[in-house]
C-alpha cells in the first residue's frame, strides 16, 4: 500500500469549521501520574545521596555502570577531539551557525539587555542593573533526537548573556556519544558536561551533587522524565519553557512555488507524529497544488512515514476567505512557527500579534532559522506565544532595580510612602520613611 | 513581661559562624500534600464547571453566597466612589505614587521593551516584534494584608505595557471591601474586577468561565492555595515569581543614623513572622548602637508582636571583617531587598551581583521604594534574585523573532542549514533549503 499524506482539508466558510478547527488543534498536555511519582522519588534520592543516587540511575536507566561521577565527565580534550575529527563541511556548517547565532543574541544583548538609568529632578537615581547568571545547565537529549544545533541555541545565548559556567548534561544510552553533539559544545563554548540524563540529570543540576555543581537555571528539552523533573524544581532554580509538540503555521497568498511550502510543512511534521503543519490560503487551487506536491515528495524522504502519521493526525490545508482571515486564524493559535509565504510579507506582518518566530517571504523556510539564520530555534509552543518569548540573552540575564533617592527626594517621597503605609497598616513601613524627613518637614 | 527583640548576632571570625548562619538562612518551600490535593481538586470543579464551581467555594471559603458570578464583579462606578471618597491626603498619594511608578516603567519600557532589527550584509532582516499581552489577571489578596500598593505594581506595568485587558481578582471574605484596594483599582486603570479569590479565583482566570474571561498570565501574590494553584496552571497561562518571605538585608558601613536602620529592620519584620531583617557592618559598636535603637523604638510600634518574632526567629546582626566581605554574603543571600547604607554606596554597588532591588545611600529606605520611588515591589524572594527580576514591563510583553532570509542569503544559509539538518537525520529540513537554492548553487 502506497504511503499518504492527507492533512485535513477545512474551509472557513463550512458551518462546522470552528468545532472541527478546534478538534484538530487539540493537544493534551496532561501529566502521567505514574511518571509523577517516579520523578519525586528520583528527585527526593539525588537530594539525599547526592553522586551515590546520580550513579544508580544512570546505571538502571541508561546502561552505564561507573565506579563514580567523575568517570561519566566529559573533558574539554575530548570535546575538541570531536570537533576536529568532524568531515570540514560540518565543521565549518557548525562555525558558521555559532557566527550567525552570536551575532543575533549580541544585537538583542545591546537592545533589551543592557543595565539603564536615569535622574530625576529631585537628583534621585533610578534604573536597572542587568547582570548575567552566574552558572546555568543545559539539557541536551540523548539517542535519536540528539541535536547539536541544540546545543549551540542554548548555549550561545549564555555566553553572550556573560554567564560564568555553561554545565552541559547528555545522556549517552549504552555508552554511544553523539560526536556533533560533542562537537558542537566546543563550538559553543560549554563549560563542563557530564554523560547523564533524564530526571536524576535535572536533579543534579538543581540541587548540585558532591560532582555536578548546583546551577541557577536549566534550559533545554527532555522527554516526559524532564519536563516532569523541570517542573518540579522550578522556584528552586529558574527554568526555560516546558515544551509541547513543534508547530508550523504557514500563510500563504499563493506566491510562493508549491512545493517549497510542501517541504516547509513536512519539515515540521519530520519530527515527529504528534508535530502540527497547518496550511492557511485564500486561495483554494493553491491549496490543491500544494496537495499535489505532498503527494509527488513524500516518497522522496527517508522519514516518509512519520511524516503522513503527521500529516493525517494533526495536519490541516484551510481554505480562509482572505489573507486577513488567515492572520486572525494564526493570532488564536500563537503557533511557535509562523511562516508568511507571500510577495508582501510586510503587509500582513503588522496583523500578527502572537507568534514564536515570524519567517517572512518565500525564501525565509522555517529550516533557515532553524539552523543558521541568528534567532534562536528555542521558542514557545502550544499557543504559550501568548504570554511567553523565544529563549535569548533575557533569559540568562536578571535585573536588580536601582534606587537612590536624595535629601530632597526623600522629602517629598517620605511623606506619601507614610500615608499609604499608614493606610496599609505597616507603621514601621511609615516610620522610615518620616525618620528621613528633615526636622522642619515633619 | 517586656517584649524584647534579639536578632541573632553573629561574626564571621567565630569558628562555627557558617552553621549557624546557614540555620539561620534556612527556609523551607515545601509543599503540604494535603493543599496540593485540595488545590487539584478546586482547579477540576473550575474547569468542568465553570462559574457554578467558582460561586460554590466563593461561598464555602469566603462566606459570600451569590446567585450569579455577575453579583460578584466590581463596576467602575464603585470603583471611581470608592478613590472619590477617600480623604484628600490618600487619594493624592495613591495619584502621587501611581505617576512615579508608570514613568518609571515607562523608562523601563523604552530601554529594554521595543522592537529592534537590522539587515545583515546579505539584505536579510533579523531582529525581535514586542507586543503586549492581550489579557492578564491580578490576583490581589484580601482581608487583612490588602495592600492597595501591590495592585498598582501590578497594574501598571501590565498599562505601560500595552496590555488590552487587566482583570483583578480580590476576595472579600463576609463582604468586607478595602476601600483603598477598589481606589488603587480605579488609579490604575483595572479594566474588570472581581470579588473571588483562593485556587478558584485563579483556575476562573486560567481556563475562563461563562463570566470571567481567560488570561494569558497571572501574576500577584497570595497564600498557600493561590501559590499552588499559580504553579499548577503554569504553563497554560504565564505566571510571575512564587514569593516566599519577604527579606531585606542591610549593609552598613556605620554612617546611617542607627535608629534610621533599625526602623528599617522593622519595615520588614512587621510584615509576618517569617519576614526576615539581616544587618551586616564591619563596625561592631554600630551593631550595639542598632540593638539599642530596637529596645528603644520597638514599644513604640502598633505591630511589635510580630515584629519581635521576626527578629527574634529569623534576624540577625552579623560582624564582618570588611564591607567587601559583607558584599560577599549578600551575594550569597541574593536578598529581594538590599540597602546599601552607606555614605559612598557606589563604592559598593559594584560588587553587588544578585538582588531583587538595591537601595543606595541613608536616604533610600526601603519603604521609599516600596511605595512610591517607582521602581516595582514585587521583587524575587528566597534566594530566586540569583536567576529572577523584578516584575516588569517585560512581564507583560513577549517577543517574536523577525526573519526575512534575502534570495542572496538563502544560497548561504541554505547549504550550511542542508549540512546540519542532514547530520541531525532531518531531511525534509535540509531539503526545505535546498529548495531554495538558485539552480546553479545547488
Amino acid at each position: 500500500m502506497t504511503l499518504q499524506a492527507r492533512p485535513l482539508r477545512l474551509s472557513t466558510q463550512s458551518p462546522d469549521f470552528e468545532t472541527r478547527f478546534q478538534q484538530r488543534l487539540h493537544w493534551s498536555a496532561d501529566t502521567d501520574a505514574e511518571i509523577e511519582n517516579r520523578v519525586a522519588d528520583i528527585l527526593a534520592a539525588v537530594q539525599q545521596e547526592g553522586d551515590a543516587a546520580v550513579l544508580r540511575f544512570t546505571e538502571r536507566f541508561d546502561g552505564m555502570a561507573a565506579p563514580s561521577l567523575h568517570e561519566l565527565e566529559l573533558t574539554q580534550a575530548e570535546l575538541k577531539a570531536a570537533f576536529d575529527a568532524l568531515p570540514d563541511a560540518q565543521r565549518h556548517a557548525l562555525e558558521f551557525a555559532a557566527a550567525r547565532i552570536r551575532s543575533y543574541h549580541e544585537a538583542q544583548k545591546k537592545a533589551s539587555g543592557e543595565s539603564w538609568s536615569y535622574r530625576d529632578a529631585d537628583g534621585s537615581l533610578l534604573g536597572q542593573k542587568v547582570t548575567p547568571l552566574d552558572r546555568v545547565g543545559i539539557y541536551v537529549p540523548g539517542g535519536k533526537a540528539a541535536y547539536p544545533s541544540s546545543v549551540l541555541m542554548n548555549a550561545l545565548p549564555a555566553h553572550v548573556a556573560g554567564v560564568g559556567e555553561i554545565i552541559m548534561v547528555v545522556p549517552t544510552p549504552r555508552g554511544e556519544k553523539n560526536q556533533l553533539v560533542l562537537a558542537a559544545a566546543y563550538v559553543a563554548g560549554v563549560s563542563r558536561a557530564f554523560t547523564i540524563g533524564g530526571a536524576q540529570a535535572v536533579a543534579a543540576l538543581a540541587y548540585g551533587t558532591q560532582t555536578v555543581p548546583r546551577v541557577d537555571k536549566i534550559t533545554g528539552p527532555g522527554n516526559a522524565y524532564v519536563a516532569s523533573a523541570k517542573k518540579r524544581v522550578f522556584g528552586l532554580v529558574g527554568i526555560d519553557m516546558i515544551a509541547g509538540p513543534s508547530e508550523i503555521l504557514v500563510l500563504a497568498d499563493g506566491s510562493t512555488p508549491a512545493d517549497w511550502v510542501a517541504m516547509d510543512l513536512f519539515s515540521q511534521a519530520e519530527h515527529d507524529e504528534l508535530a502540527q503543519s497547518i496550511l492557511l490560503s485564500p486561495d483554494a487551487d493553491y491549496l490543491d497544488r500544494v496537495q499535489a506536491e505532498i503527494d509527488r515528495l513524500l516518497p522522496t524522504l527517508p522519514r516518509a512515514e512519520i511524516i503522513a502519521k503527521s500529516l493525517n493526525g494533526r495536519g490541516a490545508l484551510i481554505h480562509t476567505r482572505s489573507m486577513e482571515e488567515a492572520c486572525e486564524i494564526s493570532n488564536r493559535i500563537a503557533p511557535e512557527h509562523l511562516e508568511v509565504s507571500s510577495n508582501e510579507p510586510h503587509r500582513w506582518e503588522p496583523l500578527l500579534r502572537h507568534a514564536g518566530a515570524i519567517f517572512l517571504g518565500a525564501y525565509t523556510s522555517e529550516s533557515l532559522g532553524d539552523y543558521c539564520a541568528g534567532p534562536n530555534h528555542v521558542l514557545p509552543t502550544s499557543g504559550t506565544a501568548r504570554f511567553s518569548s523565544p529563549l535569548g540573552v533575557l533569559d540568562f540575564q536578571k535585573r536588580s532595580s536601582i534606587i537612590e533617592v536624595s535629601r530632597e527626594g526623600a522629602q517629598k517621597l517620605g511623606k506619601v510612602a507614610h500615608i499609604l503605609a499608614e493606610g496599609e497598616g505597616l507603621q514601621a513601613h511609615g516610620q522610615a520613611a518620616v525618620l528621613r524627613l528633615d526636622a522642619d518637614s515633619r
